[in-house]
């Protein structure tokens, strides 16, 4: 299988950056191929703005939807961003890997989803491409995400509610809007305070369930 | 009041920048002082990371967390984010005005989030300072969202799902988080297909809205 592993941590030396290391060499043991975009490492330009249409179609008034579709046709995007769309293109499986801030995901990776799954890319209104039409159709799609708040506040009735429900902004308004197939969401939670053990024991846990792909 | 209206959209002659103008001159025809944060005119720093610490507890390894801990106590954030504090600190009403991008907040917004917001500023684990004693207790916070997909695609059983339960990630998980109490979203759909007349009801339905504050 081809995968594009989506990482956002900032520091080479954390629980997150174990996890990652942990997977690439899990995927490559099984004989998967691997292309990974460490976003913070690239300094990924977060903010979808106007520099990422070189070739505007109304250059007196920026309208991102209609240059996004129009960049779909004509390949206009800006360069960071067709690297991108070339690996989600070449991929099989993607996984996004990042730390819950705010129950969501970091701003570094939502702007990647905003930039990379454009209109005309990912999914298109217009010819009504979404969901079982959706443009990645027969790609797949993981979410592994780490908290620092514990399970008991991430569950239902817990204080934030129930993190695999939060995550549906993911899971089902980016991955399935896109016609991907969701995997289930690999959590860990409260790393923060967990012990060296624990930690050990997750990148085991971690590394079998992608054993498993 | 003391109003804080922070904004998200790139564009001065989009339906969104005429929504936020409606907003400024409605508050301040009422009597309200009124501060600004237009994100992408201020070209904000989307992504946290190191250099959001100019003085590090722990210069060896970067902990997002431990910095913005230590970085409350010593006033010790980069000068953008402490200008955006004093914003915060002063007013009584925060706006978030942004399109919707995939259910929930552009990338620019989410970095606000993600960095203003900071542990000790808004919220503290380590106190057990969220939700019913957030830090930011006292203050109330309101979103006002457009979307591009239509009411029913955003509403219980529809496509997407519900958008004001895709918004809890905000409502819930950010503004009750740090104790603000919560207004009821204002929410325009569809605006990118809507007729001018639309546009222009939209337009007062929304002073009207800010008038009854």
């Amino acid at each position: 299988m081809k995968v594009l592993y989506i990482y956002a941590h900032q520091e080479p030396t954390s629980f997150n950056a174990a996890l990652k290391d942990t997977a690439l060499s899990a995927l490559q043991e099984k004989g998967h191929e691997v292309k990974g975009s460490d976003l913070y490492a690239m300094r990924f330009k977060a903010v979808l703005d106007a520099e990422d249409f070189p070739v505007r179609k109304k250059p007196e008034v920026f309208k991102p939807f209609l240059e996004a579709i129009h960049a779909s046709k004509t390949g206009a995007f800006s360069s960071d961003i067709k690297a991108e769309m070339e690996k989600v293109e070449w991929a099989d499986l993607l996984i996004f890997q990042f730390p819950v801030y705010f129950s969501s995901m970091p701003a570094i990776m939502k702007g990647w989803i905003d930039r990379v799954f454009a209109p005309g890319f990912a999914f298109n209104p217009i010819t009504q491409s979404a969901y079982e039409t959706g443009l990645l159709k027969g790609k797949v799609a993981m979410l592994v995400a780490t908290t620092g708040a514990s399970e008991e506040w991430y569950s239902k009735g817990g204080a934030h509610g129930d993190l695999r429900e939060l995550l549906k902004c993911i899971t089902h308004c980016v991955f399935e809007y896109a016609g991907m197939e969701t995997l289930p969401s690999h959590i860990i939670y409260e790393v923060s305070s967990q012990s060296r053990e624990k930690g050990v024991w997750e990148l085991e846990r971690y590394r079998q369930n992608l054993s498993g792909l």
